[in-house]
């Protein structure tokens, strides 16, 4: 298996002080004082001893959010692990799957370690998915909503009609921004016994650096990744990230004040972007896809780095001339533009 | 895949404050207090950013005790991701492995899991590896040093003849209790390329709930191990984990007074439990494999559970009448003992 494996390249972690990230869609904000709080607590009783295997308590509070119950929730190591669980238990060897070919860069690395054959679809000329190019795959169907690093995002209706489409197989909606966005498919998870939805932390909770995911969807689904889990590693979430994670989710207050800051300051850059002649995707996520009429995306990126301002290029047909820019701070996105001035004459 | 799976099943977790947990080989002791000390400095700045996702200082930290660089270490979720890893990386469908019939019973899942055939080897009448059965595999070796769960230790001049014996296989020494026995097979790492230790920081470390899990190996070894979890999750250990296990690995001092203390109640154990009737192998973990000449191992696991004293037993052939205790503060063997003098009438 060794042989077959290209790894993912993630953005690169420059965590220097005087450098300004907008290159791994991380909160700028950090979390719920409530968290730290939390992992003191439990960090002074219990670390020599085993966490919970079950994570129930967990699943328990995050099912709260969605009408769910715990049996409807599975916790990972980050996203990117329930990910990979879910290649192992729902996707085969012989069936083709299909996801978008412009989408998560992580996906085509899954299906080369786990031996899983793809079909990618072509997304539209707008970067919008073709609906119907989903509808009766041989093996399942995965894409991230909103879409990334388009930012685009699929409503709720046509959804479902991928769903309807793909009736023995598992439809998994990737949703590591939703909550930057209209609406999670957690809703559909009651009507639709082959519908599977990933969250994380990483993005709306502030917790990148803690490390925790996980899936919504019926009993019968999250056994299934259960007994993955539990054939590959009993426990895959430390005590602190448990509890660190059970805080930012009851501190729902914190979530709201700080999702909404950012869509505002969202909305904010892509005006400033179009004032300086960038055309931005309709962003439902905590970062904006933009190309520039005149300007290089290569040429910006460069310069921005220079500049030490971190965002993203992907060198990958048709979006070659695209940025994916973080949202920031509304002070680090004033910086932004500050050096952006120097860099795009208007 | 998921059909195939047959979860590991591990030792309860009833955490409640008036049960002696002895069941799951936990340190009894806290971790070194320069480890919360650390979390809380990290906890407090970066909780919204991604962790390293190469953990190179920590590899550097471990790597120097044991005279490596950091491209000799590799770090997972627990020793547990870094077996599944390894299962991926090194043992392949189609090449029969080799592990003794008596052993962790992680391997026969992992094996289930990734379709990897096995060819099981008897372990002697005295529970001791033959070491010839181990020569000459088709696809590779894996065992753990102290062999888990009887506690034997098998002299490095043995492994040292089954690496010999497999020059075009990579042996896997699991080494999770080696720091309460004679000495790692880590100093075999710069004479041979296929010898791969494996060790945690959850049993003398005290950071069962921190998971913390590493390989040692050739660096070519350990190329392979991060080309897998590089596929597999970029971001595989959090932010306080990282610090943490680099504080508890910095902390050489606690570390040498926890192990000792653990190896000097364990032989008080053992001479106890003698006392009491029982046999005990000559163990060199944190806890000990016993058998007593009257009572039923099945009877007392139920007498000791009714006296809220945690044990495990094993229902499995040949040791099915044998109990494996974890070694726990000299005060929590003491109440073992005085629950056991009403179960065993001496």
């Amino acid at each position: 298996m060794a042989k077959r494996a290209t790894p993912y390249v993630p953005g690169l972690q420059l965590n220097e002080p005087n450098i300004i990230k907008l290159n791994t869609n991380e909160n700028p904000y950090p979390p719920s004082p409530n968290v730290m709080d939390a992992i003191k607590k439990e960090g002074s009783n219990h670390l020599q001893l085993y966490p919970s295997s079950t994570t129930v308590d967990l699943r328990k509070t995050i099912g709260e959010i969605y009408g769910l119950t715990a049996d409807e929730v599975f916790i990972g190591n980050g996203s990117d692990e329930v990910l990979a669980f879910s290649f192992m238990a729902f996707f085969e060897p012989e069936k083709k799957i299909r996801y978008p070919n412009i989408t998560y860069s992580f996906y085509p690395v899954y299906a080369t370690l786990f031996n899983i054959p793809v079909e990618t679809v072509e997304v539209n000329a707008d970067f919008t998915l073709p609906t119907d190019a989903f509808f009766n795959s041989e093996g399942g169907v995965i894409f991230p909503n909103p879409n990334a690093p388009t930012s685009l995002y699929l409503p709720l209706d046509e959804i479902e009609g991928i769903i309807q489409n793909n009736p023995d197989n598992v439809v998994i909606i990737d949703e590591a921004y939703v909550d930057f966005a209209e609406g999670s498919a957690a809703r559909l998870i009651h009507k639709y016994d082959n519908v599977l939805v990933i969250q994380t932390t990483s993005k709306s909770r502030s917790l990148a650096g803690l490390r925790v995911g996980y899936a919504l969807g019926n009993a019968s689904l999250i056994q299934a990744l259960i007994k993955i889990k539990d054939s590959f590693n009993s426990y895959t979430i430390d005590r602190l990230a448990l509890v660190g994670a059970q805080a930012a989710f009851e501190d729902r207050a914190y979530f709201d004040r700080v999702t909404n800051q950012i869509v505002n300051t969202r909305e904010d850059v892509i005006q400033r972007l179009q004032n300086f002649g960038f055309s931005v995707l309709p962003s439902q996520t905590n970062f904006v896809f933009a190309t520039h009429e005149t300007y290089a995306a290569t040429e910006l990126y460069a310069a921005l780095k220079e500049a030490r301002i971190l965002v993203r290029h992907f060198d990958q047909p048709r979006i070659e001339n695209y940025l994916r820019i973080t949202i920031g701070t509304e002070e680090e996105m004033n910086v932004f533009f500050e050096k952006l001035k120097d860099i795009v004459k208007v």
